[in-house]
């Protein structure tokens, strides 16, 4: 007996920030299968991908923005927390569940955390590696959003 | 400190599929980072992925081919094992790290097995999702690629 889980979209206080419950099919006998598609679904094509595995607990990844790049974040085991923060607002997720995804558009601070020992995390990137999209010094990030307060 | 392992891709003897030994960094203090870009080191982008997971042992996924879309699998996490089949040849892999990636080209017969209760497995596929470029039985696919002996 398998249930179908239609996809939700939610949006958050941090700009153009979703948060994804994908279209899933929850199944014990044969499985679970979470699904979702470019460009119906998701606003872009991915031009690459990365897959994060084996963080030790205490170890922050990400802890920067893109210019333009937008990612989708899905923990496909295990869980990690993701922080998004637009220099007005920050939210904090826990994904711990494959049907679970984090839209980040451009321009937003991101950080992965709190791993546990069997996190791991898919990234889907709306570009190549360009090195020069990344703002790595978030002081630099809020001054290019032109902000000098920090979130709430 | 930090090893990089370059991309390796590799032929089998299964027409089109392909062995992907992505490009990697193996960090024991920041951990692992498995990266791949579509349209240079993978020939299409995705319109579609699905994640597998929660699979009880024994249950067999896939068990088709497709006529015009290719997909690309990944276990990102435990393990599981992938046959793939032209109607001539057949092979078997074992995905069991992030690292590593299968291309199966369309008109290939693929199976899904032998999941660890851990695995979880993610495809991202060339097409969105058109019941009618499913394969589901194996004669006839046998049949429409003009060979009626089995595979060795």
């Amino acid at each position: 007996m398998s249930t179908l889980y239609e996809m939700v979209v939610q949006t958050c206080s941090v700009r153009g920030v979703l948060l994804y419950e994908m279209r899933h099919v929850v199944d014990p006998v044969r499985g679970n299968l979470a699904v979702a598609e470019f460009g119906e679904s998701l606003p872009f094509l991915p031009r690459r991908f990365f897959i994060t595995s084996g963080i030790p607990s205490g170890q922050v990844r990400g802890e920067h923005a893109h210019r333009l790049c937008a990612q989708f974040f899905v923990c496909t085991h295990g869980e990690c927390h993701v922080l998004v923060d637009d220099g007005e607002h920050r939210e904090e997720f826990c994904l711990n569940r494959p049907s679970l995804g984090v839209l980040v558009p451009p321009m937003t601070w991101a950080v992965e955390h709190l791993h546990s020992s069997d996190s791991t995390l898919m990234v889907l990137a709306s570009r190549r590696y360009e090195p020069e999209d990344y703002i790595r010094d978030y002081e630099e990030f809020m001054a290019m959003i032109g902000n000098s307060s920090h979130p709430v």
